[in-house]
Formats: C-alpha cells, structure tokens, sequence
C-alpha cells in the first residue's frame, strides 16, 4: 500500500507515490499508465547500480520495454557539463525519441542531472524521479528544479522541470548508510519549523523508531514531508516567491558547504547547523523565543548531528553568502521563524548579526 | 514606425516588432519598459559583431546599462555543448543573476544557441531576439525553439523557452549578403504555401521589389510572416500537432542538408529543393493540383534557386529521413499541400512515392 501526493500544477501535475517495495511492480504499471512510452534510458551512479540497476531494468524489460541502463561515477562532480555531454551522446547513439523516457535512479546529484538531461534532450522529454536516499524523496525529487554544476558555483545550469511521477520506494532506505539518512532528517525537521508545527511535535515524540527506520512510522512522516514541498512548489513553482522559505538553514548551511569544500559535510549535516544558526538569528530578528531554538537544537541533537561550527573565521563563511543566487542587490536574504511552523523571508539580517551569532556559537 | 505582431502564450506572451531602424532606439526602451534587469549580455558572432556588436552595446550602456558583448565564431559548429560552456563560465564570472538579461543578435545559429542559455542559465533567464537575417526574423526567432547540437545531429539539445521581445530590424538586411537574403525567402514563400493564398498571390507580383529589398514592401511581408508563426505557435507551443506544419519542405530539406554536409547548401537553398519536392509529393498523395506545382516552383526559380538536386544516390538521401525527429515509430511523416494555403501532415507518404519523385526530378 502505498501514500499518493499529488503536485497541483495544471498540465504539469503528478502524483508521488510513498510505499514500501514499489520500484519493481509500479514504476511498469505507471509508466503504462502514464503512457510513457516504450523506450527509457534508466540514469544512476555506481553507489546504487549494484544495489538497484538490474532490478530496475529487468522489470521494465520484463513488461517488454526497451530499457538501457546509464550509469555515472557517484558524487557532486558528476552533475557537470561534460558528463552530460556523454548522456546526451549515449541518447542519440541509442535512438531515444521523444516519445522515450528517462528514470533517474539514485540521490538528489542523479535526480539533478538526469532530471537535467531530460528536461533539454530533444527539448524535454518524459522523466520519472525514483528517489534512493530519504534526502532526495522529500526534497529534490519533488518541485522540478533539476540542474548542473559550473566551476563557479552549484545548480547554475538548469531548469524548471517537472516529473511525471515520483517513486519513493522505501524499502531503498533499508541499504542507505545511517550518516546519508540522517542528512535526510534534517529536511524532514526543516519541514517542521518551516511549516508544520504539529509535524515538529511527532518528530519529537517518534524521533528514536524514526531513526531505526521503523517504516510504518517513516512512511506518513516522508508522506506530509512531500506534501509540504508540493503545496509550497504549486504555490510558486518558478521560485519568485513562497518557495524561498524552504531555504530555511540553507544560506549558512551552503557557506558551510562552500567552504569546506563539498564532500567534507553532507547536505543535511551542513542544513543541521545552518539551521541552529537561522533559530539563533529568529531569536534575535525574528521573535522566535528561546525555548522553541532549545526545542530545534535538541531534536537536531538527538538525531545526533554534530552541531559544532567549523574552525573557519567569519571572513570566510560570509563570503558565499554575498554571492548566493537569492542575495538581491547584494543585500543578503534569509529565512527566519517567528514561531515553530512559521517563517518568512526577510532582509534585516545584517552581517553583524550573523558574526556575532557566529562567534557566540563558537565559544 | 513598426509593425506590431503579438505572440499569444498566456503568461508567456510577448511582441514581435518588425521596423527600420529599431535597434538603437527601441531595445532599450522596451527592455525598462519590461523590466529586464540592469545587466546583460550580447551573445552575438564574429560575422555580426564589426557590423552592430558596439552599436547595441553602446545604445544599452547609453541607457545605463550593463551590457557586456560575448562573441562566438560565426557557423553552425558554435551550437556546441563545449562552446555553451564557455559562455556560461563567462556569464557566472561575471556574476549575472536571474534579474539580467541575454540578448541573442545574430541570425538563426546565434539565437538557437543565446536562448538555449538564456533558457538554462540559472535556471532561465529573460532574453530578447535581435536577428540580423531574413531568415531569423521570419523564422527561427519567433516561437521558442531553442537548441544546439550533438556529434549524432542538429538540435538534439534544447527547450522550448520564449523571449521576452523579439525586435526585426530592417535596417540590418541593407547588409545581408544576397545569397543569405534569398535563403530567408524560401521560408518567406513557404508561409504562402502552407497558411496564406494571398500571401503567396502578393510574393507572385512583388517578388521583384521584394529581393530588392524595398523596405516599404518589405515590412508588411515580414510581419504577415510572424503573424503566421505566432498563430501556428500559440496553437501548438510544444510541436505536438499543427507545428509541424512548419515543416513543408523540410524533410527532404533537412535530408539534403545532412548529405551535403553544413555549409554545402544554406538552409533556404536546401529547402527550397524540398519544397519543390514536397509540392511534387503533394500532387501525387495530396491532391495538389499541377498548375499549383508549376507556381511553386516558378516562384522559386524567380527568387533564384538551383533546384538541381544534388548528385547523390536516392538511397543516401533516405537514410537521414528515416532518424528525423518527427518519425514515428519508423515512419516518415511527410507536409503535404491539398492546395496553396492549405496543408496537412501524413505518414502516407511511402519510401517508393519519394524514390519516384527524387529520380523524376533529377532528370
């Protein structure tokens, strides 16, 4: 049995599907369904083609598909120019129409990148999202932003693009290594500041059978996590606005990032303090109250992130921030919570603010 | 004074302005007027740039603008994946947000490969078309489609993505080579052939003042041209049905233009030689009557066209036709004219019917 949450967004619209086991048997009644033609090219990386590729391709030959299986080297640097270049060329070689498909099988880079590829070979074609770490199933592979890397900067060649479907099989977290699952977590309790304070109390009380991995517990809280996304994303899908908010412990979390190099912190692991240090400056500008920051760096604690900040003075982390893609006029932006569920977006955080929330986090 | 033809795609609606002298004066008025952003970039090419590179920088800088001018190699081989990485290393370098603007000046090559930018940087960023060709203006800068190529072929990668202006300036085909000039007819007259009877009566007493560029004869054709693209396009933005109407000619154009090798044959020369096909198809499987065949390819004889086919076996020149985008599912989809101004797509249209009319021609 599977949770079904539909992205409204007219002719655009899809449904992600949250269940356990349903990458063999769904992913060929839907794409029947769907109408998505007879033709795919499955996208992944060498982590999850031993674990998943041949499951994958063999049940879509199975319903008599033409399935071929692409795979890319794992990590950040494959979501570059030239690794699309061989896509592209793999694509051509091997006829794909416009009436074939693509399924990107793997994390939020696989996601990016094929989602990528499909949204400008042949100008667009038909892609399927089939999430392999709990980080991509409630964030990347749900709103259609898909993107490649430059030497400048991460995600600045993309595009707006949605799926057909997603498929977020969570029988796939069971191989997911607890550090990349725990990455996850930090969206999943973004989504509770950011929007759902109710979600934020589950979390605390459930918060030990979730980190197991219970999944009958995992499947509503992946479930309200991507209805979260969607409701934001049919709200704002070209990002002009609303979709900021989902940002919250981001503008740090990616200096972090920036600075220690990718690789040196996960995704969520970097989020995790980013968003410590977005309570601390709501704290302070946007009237959150002290008890509700304890309530976010204890549950961010107990899902047992290190929260200590990296030893890089204050010159260093606030350069990214002047030149992140949502700083307007050079004036920075960010996201601050006025209670638990509730944030908004706002200028008035000054460079001072965020020193001195630096440095009193460094003592 | 210029002619006014609005593209009607909901929110993504924009004005084609067809006039002599436009460049200077109205780009800058119309980019504050759409409030484009205060930076941007002239994507143009070395054959463009001496003649109006420092012109519209200048005019834009005039207005306070900040407009750098990046120049690709003029030709078909710059709509690479390698050459668009150079530009988006060029325009993240200088820091262009998703508030700046891209202008594409040049003809069909610079605005297939500036949109494409435009389209995928940062995930999409507004830009306006400046063609500098007969053929651009009537053709590849209204509608959307944006690509550059792969080693497997021509426009295998791209988007459907709008500008936000297209500005036809007249005053540019005062120096297009006679050669290219004739080359933007073909489509000229192709518009007669597959939408407008009048059209195609006004081109059969103009032609003359027409290829001598007599302005005042001009404009009227070249909007009536636009007009017809955006009526085809508002109706059909993604090529999924009357589109490819666009297409007369083109199948055996594209053919000849893939044997030949590009540069052999400019795109209207090679079209031209399709459309005379198409129109010989047509009697045959369309009811096309032979006086009307006769007009077509009278017409184009006066423009100036050989209408010599290339010397190659019939067998060479069916081998593209086959891997054409818009096959389906291995048969050809053929344009075909009931009569002039009325047109209609089929996949009637057998391998033995176009070996026929290759080798009657070729007589």
């Amino acid at each position: 049995m599977a949770n079904t949450v539909h992205v409204a967004l007219g002719e655009r619209s899809y449904d992600i599907l949250i269940g356990d086991g349903l990458l063999s048997g769904e992913l060929t009644r839907l794409s029947a369904k769907l109408k998505l033609g007879r033709r795919c090219a499955i996208i992944t990386d060498s982590t999850v083609r031993p674990l998943y590729g041949a499951t994958v391709r063999d049940a879509l030959a199975g319903a008599g598909l033409q399935a071929s299986l692409l795979t890319v080297p794992a990590g950040e640097n494959s979501k570059s120019l030239k690794v699309s270049g061989e896509l592209y060329e793999h694509l051509a070689t091997a006829q794909l129409s416009r009436r074939s498909f693509i399924v990107a099988l793997g994390g939020g880079v696989v996601g990016d990148l094929a989602g990528f590829i499909a949204a400008t070979y042949l100008r667009g074609v038909d892609f399927v999202q089939a999430p392999t770490t709990l980080l991509a199933m409630v964030d990347s592979s749900v709103g259609g932003k898909v993107a490649i890397n430059l030497p400048q900067g991460k995600n600045l060649v993309g595009a707006f693009y949605q799926p057909r479907l997603v498929l977020a099989d969570l029988a796939l977290l069971r191989s997911l290594p607890e550090r990349e699952f725990r990455s996850g977590m930090a969206e999943v309790i973004k989504y509770g500041v950011i929007y759902d304070a109710k979600l934020f109390e589950l979390l605390e009380q459930r918060l030990d059978a979730l980190m197991a991995k219970d999944m009958a517990q995992l499947a509503p809280v992946i479930a309200r996590c991507c209805e979260i996304k969607a409701d934001v994303v049919s709200q704002d899908e070209r990002e002009s606005g609303l979709r900021a908010i989902l940002n919250f412990g981001h503008t740090v979390g990616h200096a972090i990032e920036a600075v220690a190099g990718y690789g040196g912190y996960l995704h969520g692991e970097a989020v995790a303090i980013g968003m410590l240090a977005a309570a601390r400056l709501s704290q302070k500008r946007g009237g959150l109250g002290a008890a509700d920051v304890a309530r976010i760096e204890s549950l961010l604690r107990r899902a047992g992130f290190d929260l200590t900040l990296p030893a890089v003075p204050f010159a260093k982390i606030i350069a990214p921030m002047r030149v992140d893609k949502k700083a307007v006029e050079g004036k920075l932006r960010f996201v601050l919570a006025r209670r638990i569920g509730e944030v908004f977006v706002t200028d008035a955080v000054t460079e001072a603010d965020i020193e001195e929330t630096w440095n009193v986090s460094r003592r």
